[in-house]
This record gives structure tokens, C-alpha cells and sequence, in this order.
């Protein structure tokens, strides 16, 4: 088959199951411009029936092999699944810190399971604005559950674990990892805690030191976070996960609170376009001749850098 | 004495000696805002004559024990020195991971040493912005020296890295260190590394990692960033650290790279701020009713994102 290039052709493949179409779809996606505005414009009228599930937590918690655990127990109920795994670059070297994807290849030949690893920078606006795009894609092709896999925990990996719908979050037994989930904002986006590794010493701590910082949280809602203990090597508790995201879910669907929260998403996902339009916009504006004697005056002191941004702005808006 | 509340009134009464108005000034900048904008534009014309030394590692690297040792070592050469101390914020408790600044309470009642810490998020454009208004402050009131040191190794923390005239990396002895500060984006800002710890096993490893690193690294000056072994708790090699920067420094201003540099952190100075007023405006122009109409469209999947924020941009620039 030739590769497809036109993006309403590779739409139109991927919805009726070509799964080459959906990863060259998610490729242009990763790419960014206007490719990947293309792909999610005419990919997401078809949207909507997809559920997003986040797993997010420290590098080394278990987050992969626990995904891995997840799409063997949703093979067993009949259930087809995507996996979308991110991986933040360093800022500076573009490296991608990839996640330990070995053991996904498990199910590498299984046709219900479609697992892909995106680390993009092209995208305006980087993987915060990427992810809900590559969602919108899996979701076009028809995927009922994306796993929404992140790896590290900066603050990148907060935004793009709020694009999920029911996020979990895992920690590993052991004084401190709660502590040190709590630092990195993951307690107020948790839907669900698993404590992973749970074969190992601590696990009590772990549990006692989540329950008093969801007690010290402020309640936004009447959901509260059941804590899961697994040992996903073992796959031992992943049904328990599972059944704690379905009810979760359940929750969400009943109160109202998933129409709330998608919409939340893309007032925050609009509000980002915006901005980083103008961002991009604003870099233009600091390439011309005029710039270029606003910045000789702010480093003579003749001008304050305030000052000339406020001119700046000013020759344009 | 009085308070003071005029912004000119405490960059005049900075300038003269006042240590209040310095920490007033300080404050202010902390805050954001007009206030902080204000006090910038005022300092900025007093500025030129002092020199920024970043000290940056990862949490527990002994960046403040480092830090006091050199505040020790520059007392005893008779040099007056200030210190910034930058502590990004978790994204969503706004908690500030306090370093060790107990150790610098050995410097608190001398004249010649000011030590400030500064976690502000109330700043547009956060600490990457606020950062270089601090140091003109301390700058206007006569600092020949602020020592700039950032706890974690985020991408705010290299931001705020990038806003030094030489930047100290301090990693630790044994495996790994090394590697995990070039993910961290490190290697490029570093222009002289610290090993501190040094009486610990791995030196000589760590040693040859950086080395390994420096040589893979894109040669972008024909500086070559010194590697000190310091046991910065016992004072060993604070000397040698601080001959280091100086070097760096007569390497900068004999090259003409000081001046590059300055300029260059300047212009990224000025397209941030540039971005930043356009996104708050960007975020003005998405509360209003068009908006809300936009919004409800592209959840009825009428329009996509992108198409909406295009249509919010037209409405404005």
C-alpha cells in the first residue's frame, strides 16, 4: 500500500481501521504545524466516545509494567485498548528519557492493543497541546480506552496528566515517595492511588502518609481517592486497579462531573492555544529593526526592559 | 523609621546603604505586579556594576553549604557579596522547597553579606522573569557580587541558571550524578563543575562521566569548563572553586563574551515579557461572552480548538 500523505485521506483510513494511517496520523500529530492542525481538525468531529485514563508517578514506581498489567486485564474482559506513552525532553538536548517499554512488547502482535511513545517539541506549545491531539486521534479511530502514560513528574507531566479523564497516580512503598508525589502536585489531579511494589516494606506508611495528605487537601469534589495496592510484576491487584478507575468513572458519569471536567479541559487547552499563538507571534515581533533598537537602548539603561516591551507590544495590538 | 512606601524613595534609600529598603525592594519584586515593575524601572539606570555567579545542582548536592563557603571565602578577600537563593514552587500547593539555609546563618549579622530567598509565583512569568529584577535590585544598591543559587533541577531552575554570568554546577561523586545532571540540561549552562562530597567514593568516576559529557557536548566557545573537587562542609577546595569563576570571568571580559552574553540573556529577557503581556491578554480575551460561545461550539464539536483560538486572535491583533 503507498504511504498516505493527504491527512483527509489518512483520517478517513484510520477511522476504518488501517492502523498505519492512525501511526502516521499520530506522527504528523507529534510533528506539529500544520499537519498535525489538519489531522486534529478533521480527526475530531468523529470523537467523543474515547475514555482517557492517566497514569502518572516518579520514574521507576512501575508505571509501564502496571500499563502492561492493565491492557492484559483489559484483553480479558474483550476490551480493545490504545497506550499513549509521553516523555517530556530535557530542555536542552532534546533526548527523550524513554520509559521501560519492554515489557509492552507483550502485546506488540495482539491487533486490540495500539501502544505508541510520543517525546515531541515541534508542537507549539509541546505536549501539553500534542497529547489532547493524539487523543483526539486514537479516540477518531474508534480506541473505547486511551492509557495515558506520563514519565517523570515536572510539571510537564502534570498538565498532560490533566488530560485524562480519570487519572491515577503511583507511588512505591516507603517513607517520603507520598511526600514527594504531594510536592509535585500529583495529590490534587489523583483519581485513584496506587501503591505499587507492594511486596516491599512500607507499605502501611505509604497508605497512612496518603490518607493524612488527602485529609489535608481541599475537597473539590465528593470523590475520594481509594488507595490500590498492587504488585503489577506480578499482576497481582490490577483488576482492583481497574475496578477503582470503572468506578471512578461511574462517578464521573453520574454526577455530571466528566462533562464538567472536559469542558474544564478545553477552556485550559483554548486558553493555551491562544497564548502560544501570540507567544509565536511575540518572537516575530522581536526579530525586526525596530526591536533591534529597543534592545540597544534597554542595554545602554536607556530603557527599561518593561519599557520596551511595553512599546513593543504597542506597534502591534 | 517609617516604612517606606514610594517606590522612589526606597530604590533612593537602597542605593544609599539601607539594608530595609533593600529587603522592601526585594519584596516588592517577589510580589509582581506594578509595584515590581516599578521598583525594576527605577534600579535599572544604577546597574552595570556587579557580576552574577549561579550555583545550580540537584537537591541535597550541597549547593548551600557550597554557597556559605564561598560567602566565607569572599569576606576573607574583604569583598562585600549578596546571595539570591531561588525556590520554584510545586505547580499546584505553591509550597516552596526550602534549602539549607541554616548553615548561612553564620553570615546573618554581618554587614558586608546579604542573603535573601525568593519563591515567588505571583510574578508574570514567574521566577524566569522576577529573577533578573531581583538582581538589578541588588545590583542599584552596590552588590559587586550576587551569588544566584537554585534549588531542584527543573526547567525553572536552568532558566533561572541562565540569568548568571557564570554558572557553577555542583554534582556529586559516584554513578550516575553526572548523567542525571545532563538530562537536567546542565551541561550546556555549566561553565565550571563542582564535585562536591569529594572525600566520598567515585570522584575519579564522575570525574571522567563530566569529561565523557564536555567532549560529546557541541563546542559553542573555547571555554572549557573546569572540574573542582570540593568537600564544601570541611571548606576544602572553596578557593579553588572561587579562582574558577574568576577565570571564567577575566575569559568572558578579555573575549568579549560577557558583553554577548548579557545581551543575549537580555533579548530572551525581553520576548518573555513580550509573551507573557500577550498571554495575559490572551487570557482577558478568553472570559468573555464571544468566547463562551466559541467554547460551547467546540464542545458541540462544531469547530475545533484551533479554529476557535484563530477566531479569538482575529477579534483582537
Amino acid at each position: 500500500m503507498a504511504r498516505l500523505k493527504d491527512p483527509q485521506e489518512i483520517v478517513d483510513a484510520l477511522r476504518a481501521g488501517d492502523r498505519g494511517a492512525l501511526a502516521r496520523a499520530l506522527s504528523m500529530v507529534e510533528q506539529g504545524g500544520r499537519p498535525a492542525r489538519d489531522i486534529g481538525r478533521l480527526a475530531y468531529p468523529h470523537g467523543g466516545g474515547s475514555y482517557t485514563v492517566g497514569l502518572t508517578g516518579a520514574p521507576g514506581s512501575g508505571k509501564s509494567t502496571l500499563t502492561s498489567g492493565l491492557i492484559g486485564h483489559l484483553r480479558g474482559l474483550g476490551e480493545r485498548v490504545s497506550v499513549l506513552a509521553i516523555d517530556p525532553s530535557s530542555p536542552f538536548t532534546g533526548g527523550a528519557i524513554l520509559g521501560d517499554r519492554v515489557r509492552m512488547q507483550d502485546h506488540a502482535l495482539d491487533d486490540g492493543v495500539f501502544i505508541r511513545s510520543m517525546a515531541t517539541r515541534g508542537h507549539l506549545g509541546g505536549l501539553a497541546l500534542a497529547t489532547p491531539q493524539a487523543i483526539r486521534v486514537l479516540d477518531a479511530a474508534g480506541s473505547p480506552w486511551v492509557l495515558l502514560e506520563t514519565v517523570g513528574v515536572g510539571q510537564v507531566e502534570v498538565e498532560v496528566a490533566g488530560a485524562a479523564d480519570t487519572t491515577v497516580v503511583v507511588v512505591n512503598p516507603g517513607w517520603g515517595d507520598a511526600v514527594q508525589a504531594n510536592k509535585a502536585g500529583l495529590m490534587e489531579i489523583a483519581d485513584v492511588f496506587v501503591i505499587n511494589k507492594a511486596d516491599r516494606a512500607g507499605v502501611t506508611d505509604t497508605r497512612r502518609d496518603l490518607e493524612t495528605m488527602l485529609e489535608m487537601t481541599e475537597v473539590v469534589s465528593d470523590w475520594r481517592p481509594p488507595i490500590v495496592a498492587t504488585v503489577a510484576a506480578r499482576d497481582e491487584g490490577i483488576a482492583e486497579v481497574w475496578d477503582a478507575v470503572l468506578a471512578h468513572r461511574e462517578h464521573l458519569e453520574s454526577s455530571g462531573g466528566l462533562l464538567h471536567r472536559r469542558e474544564a479541559r478545553l477552556l485550559d487547552e483554548l486558553r493555551t492555544i491562544v497564548a502560544r499563538t501570540l507567544e509565536r507571534r511575540a518572537y516575530e515581533l522581536t526579530a525586526g529593526e525596530t526591536f533591534e533598537e529597543l534592545h540597544q537602548a534597554v542595554m545602554a539603561r536607556d530603557l527599561d526592559p518593561y519599557a520596551a516591551a511595553e512599546k513593543i507590544i504597542d506597534n502591534v495590538a
